[in-house]
Parts: structure tokens; C-alpha cells; sequence
């Protein structure tokens, strides 16, 4: 059993070392796009390479794990491991979108100082790292903290979608830029629906209550929808 | 043992009654956008929860077969269909952002008639149908070969995205309707990736080959991206 919940350690170190690639990932893509930074954005995109193999690591690893789980909460926790890595995967994703169109973004004259992406992606960010700390550190409470903050980030996104097609209207020059603001606005709404995904996993491992599409759904709900 | 398998077949029977439900939300929400259908499109949105309640159902199907599977291959087999749920939930999600979009289209007059978006809502159903048949059939072969379809799927998607970007620029008063078509058509995109995603863990779980990941993704790549 001791070698049991030691290889569990290993797949929870292989998560938090995804996590923490697709945080950076998404941070840095972002980064990319502000700074017009061309090779940054371009490391995104080939450094996905490493996320995508910890999905594939973390998948082995669980399986192996569920063979010999001694008791039903370690089938749990290691199936909610293998749905965090799908997200995380997805994650991963989002940033190399982002990273795509921040490129694309590059070639042209910036339309206006970035002001509510960057606050998006710190929110969503954040998100994802509370739903990873709760998942690590057992605690659900900060799970069930993270699911009302997706509401925000969506209606930032909203709020931004309506802005650009306004000045679309105005300047039809600027539409090409503009969607491709909006792909980047969506792409970091979603980082925040796998967060919120996350979290909905971590609450239901820890307190066996399934809070996933408990919510109403006004918005397209709080889990990725698109 | 009788009793393990009998429930296995209970959880392929709810994942199958999952994949016919999606399926039939995304084609009830393209005909609701065609045919300009209010109620069924609303339908489309209020269904959604059958199809939540199916993963959450078939999530607990599968923690359960996972603590007295006999063989590390049924192990295998019931995380495959834990994934494959989240895969259909997603498609459900796209169906409820379509069927939304179709309403709001609903209040203005239609641009032109509907060309591109059945054909990729036909080929992206297809794919959905061939990777579910393939799971529960153990049809390797045709689970491999939906992968590549998802090329041409995202094909049409960038074109018809260029297309209403031109569009826009030549008759700005038609902008909010484009972008909620380009929403559409990159839901549809959405579809056929997780058609793509659910062929290629099918594949891993018949030939354990890992094929996630292995082909290149100069167009944001097979597996679900935004």
C-alpha cells in the first residue's frame, strides 16, 4: 500500500507540473500579445508539445492506479485526475490559440492599449490555480469558491464581444483585428470554464455532492459551452 | 462476473442513449436556425439537462465497474467511457450555443440561404455516429479513419469564417448576424473535434496506440482547441 499512495504522489506531482505549464502557457501567451513578442508566442505554440505528453503520462499512471486502488475514494481521486488533465490539456489549447492570433495580431497596427484582456486572463489564472491548490490541498471550500467567479469572466467576455462589434460597425478596416480580439477574449472564457470544471470535480471528490450543472444556465452555464 | 459485464452493458446501453441524444440536439438546432424555429430551438436548450444528467449517470456507472474490474482491459474500457460522456456533454453544449444563436437570428432577416453550415453539421454528425459505433462495435478501423474527416471539417469552417469576414467589411449593418453565423459554424467545428477525440480514444483503447496528439496541428490541430 505504502508504494500505492507513493506512485498517487507521482500523479498528483505530474498534475500540478501540467498545471503549472498551461498557467504559464496561457500567461505567456498573453504576454506575447501585449508585448508583440513573436518568438514568445511561438514557444507557446511549440512548448503545447509537453502538455499534450503529460496527458499521455498522467493517463498511464491512473490507469495503472485504478488497478489496485485499495478503496472506493482512491478510484475517485484518480478518475477526477484524469478529467483535471483532459481540461488542463484544453487549457494548453486556449493558449496556443491565443499565441496563434497574437502573431497574426503582430503584423498589423494595434488597435487600442489592452485593457480588460489582461484582466481576464489574471482572473482566470487565478481561477485555475485555486481549483488545482483545492484538488492538491483537499480543500473544497476553495473549489466551491472558484465556480461563481466563471460568471464574471463570462460577462467580461460578453461585455468585450459587444464593444468590438460596435467599432466594427464604426471602422469595418479594423474587423479582421477585431475578431481575432474576440477569438482571444473566448479562448481565455474558456481557460475559466475548465477552471470552473475543475473545481465543480474537486467539490464532488471531497464532498461527494455533485454540484456540476447545478447551476442555471442563462449564459451558456458555468461549464465550457461553445 | 455475469454481474460485472451485465452492468458494463448498462453503462455502453446510457452512453449510446447520450450520443443519440446530443446527436439529435445538434441536429435539431440546425433545423431550428433553418427553419427559423423558435420552439424547437428553445427545446434544444431545455433538453440539455437530459444530456448533463446522462454523464453524471454514467459517472457513477463507471466508478463502481472500476472497483471490481476483473481485467486491467475493462479498467481501460470504462475510463474510455467516461471520456467519451465528457466528449458528448460538450456536444450538447454546442447544440444549446447554436440553438441560442438561431433565436437571436431568428428576429432579423436571414443573410442567404444556408449552404455551407448543413454540410458541416451532416459531416460532423457523421463522424460523432462512426466514433460511437466504433466503441461500442470494437471497430478500430472505423474510429481511425473519422480522425483525418476532421481536416475538412475545420476546412469549411475557416473558409465560411473568411467569407463572412469579407462580408462584414463590404456591408457593415450585417456584422452582429455574421459573427453569431461564424459562432455557429465554429460550433459545428467544435462537433467534429469531439468526434475526433472520442475516435482517437477509441482507437488507443482497441490498439493501445496513442494517437492523441500525433498528427501535426498546423490548424489547431485534431483535438479540441479554442
Amino acid at each position: 500500500m505504502t508504494h500505492y499512495y507513493e506512485e498517487m504522489d507521482r500523479l498528483k506531482e505530474s498534475l500540478l507540473a501540467m498545471a503549472s505549464h498551461a498557467e504559464s502557457a496561457v500567461a505567456r501567451s498573453i504576454r506575447a500579445l501585449i508585448e508583440r513578442d513573436d518568438p514568445l508566442a511561438e514557444k507557446v505554440i511549440t512548448d503545447d508539445t509537453l502538455i499534450d505528453q503529460l496527458e499521455i503520462d498522467i493517463d498511464d499512471i491512473a490507469i495503472h492506479l485504478l488497478a489496485k486502488a485499495p478503496l472506493a475514494t482512491d478510484l475517485r481521486m484518480t478518475t477526477v485526475a484524469m478529467k483535471i488533465s483532459q481540461n488542463l490539456e484544453r487549457v494548453g489549447d486556449s493558449a496556443v490559440t491565443i499565441a496563434r492570433r497574437a502573431i497574426e495580431l503582430g503584423t498589423e497596427p494595434q488597435l487600442k492599449p489592452y485593457v480588460d484582456i489582461p484582466r481576464m486572463a489574471t482572473m482566470s489564472l487565478e481561477m485555475l490555480r485555486d481549483s488545482i491548490t483545492a484538488f492538491i490541498n483537499r480543500e473544497p471550500a476553495r473549489a466551491r469558491a472558484v465556480v461563481p467567479r466563471d460568471r464574471d469572466v463570462d460577462n467580461i467576455n460578453r461585455q468585450l464581444h459587444r464593444e468590438l462589434a460596435s467599432y466594427m460597425v464604426e471602422r469595418p478596416t479594423t474587423i479582421t483585428r477585431c475578431l481575432k480580439l474576440m477569438t482571444i477574449s473566448k479562448s481565455l472564457e474558456r481557460v475559466a470554464d475548465h477552471a470552473t470544471n475543475i473545481a465543480e470535480e474537486v467539490v464532488y471528490l471531497y464532498e461527494a455532492v455533485d454540484i456540476r450543472h447545478a447551476s442555471q444556465k442563462p449564459n451558456e452555464g458555468t461549464r465550457t459551452t461553445g
